[in-house]
């Protein structure tokens, strides 16, 4: 498996083109796309691309603007210290400020997550499957921290053109005893696989990876189904509907 | 980056010399190691290495004997349902069945945790040293669910020779801003992506990843220093020092 920063991507505003910038960018580092391959996009380019971006008055600290708009935006509130909120989204994603972000933006800007990653990544296999004739598969990621461990890893917050789990239950090992629990997350693994190649800092919003073992869909389910059903939720505070906003 | 499975190894047995393992399967894949290699190393291979097997007698249940053994070793319970029993291990880890696995393995045997991943990971870091010269980085792998996500994601278990974590707090963007939350979970980004070129049923415990954006360390704090600390964990369920066993 290869995983290729692809380089030299500018700033993206709302209404630009993401599939001709990744083709653009496939074509700077030398490459063309090809069946199987995997696409990482990183979700703020996507979110400027669509307009999913607040500019926040002059009478509001940022911080406490992105604060405001994650408990607006929430499903639910699954944790809200002085330190750090933590909402599910309308998305099913379990996340700090709802996933609203403020780095690597503008002065006053907020950048919110995109209002349906799929739809998002499906566009952008479509797009690249009508220019180019190639199926890609394409996932969107986002950075999150987990409960129990530190640090973050990137996830999968949409994907398209691949099966998002990959199912071997029912599967036997080498020494013929039925596999348990092996429903593995490909879908995150390609986007914690694509954040090795990348920092933060250096604005390369496009990774390819290549040569992953996973299975084609078309689209597929997406990265819904990487959210666990609230009734196998076994870590939530609250168990009512206290669904905000 | 890229990430290779290193083919062919054998079946493995308790006293067995892992590192001369991995140094043949380097060799069958035509390859020699490099400083800066990271090789993932599946848990389950160290764990038989270290005879960290349990072998369960005729008058019980073997995955009724898991779940004593997993309460047994226990420093916590996080959950325990008739579908899943979930506890903190003396390591610090959140996993089902406190990580002891029963698929792989022959009939009415139990493959434990090893007792110090993070020193058997050394201990391989050293021995390839010795005997090559070259500085590798060894992670030691298992596969665990997430509390709000389906599916399971390879984590590290055992880390030395690099930097589990990557701090860029206080680093800048490109538009000047200064960077928040990013400690990134490196060596658990690399454990997913090792994962990607793996089936379960396959056999192949070593895989290569090569030009990550990792940082060497000698040996650096290990895996340990992925365990979120207790006063920093908002989804305690229970808050008292409710240690088992």
């Amino acid at each position: 498996m290869e995983v290729i920063a692809l380089p030299g991507v500018p700033e993206v505003g709302q209404g630009d083109d993401l599939p001709a910038l990744l083709l653009d960018a496939y074509r700077r580092a030398g490459l063309q796309p090809g069946d199987g391959d995997v696409v990482c996009v990183a979700q703020k380019v996507v979110s400027k691309v669509e307009g999913a971006v607040v500019t926040v008055g002059d009478d509001e600290e940022v911080a406490q603007a992105r604060r405001r708009l994650a408990r607006e935006h929430a499903v639910r509130i699954v944790a809200d210290t002085p330190e750090v909120l933590i909402v599910e989204t309308h998305h099913g994603l379990v996340c700090a400020n709802g996933g609203i972000d403020a780095s690597n933006a503008e002065d006053r800007t907020l950048i919110l997550l995109p209002d349906d990653p799929d739809a998002s990544a499906h566009r952008i296999v479509d797009a690249v499957s009508a220019r180019t004739g190639a199926r890609i598969a394409v996932v969107i990621t986002d950075t999150f921290g987990r409960p129990w461990r530190l640090g973050q890893t990137d996830v999968a917050i949409g994907v398209a053109g691949m099966a998002p789990l990959r199912d071997e239950r029912g599967g036997r090992d080498r020494t013929g005893r039925v596999l348990e629990a092996t429903l593995i997350a490909v879908a995150d693994e390609v986007a914690a696989a694509a954040d090795l190649v990348r920092r933060k800092a250096d604005g390369t919003p496009f990774i390819l990876v290549r040569g992953a073992a996973v299975d084609a869909a078309d689209p597929g389910p997406g990265a819904r189904a990487l959210v666990r059903p609230a009734r196998e939720d076994l870590f939530r505070r609250s168990q009512g509907p206290d669904r905000m906003g």
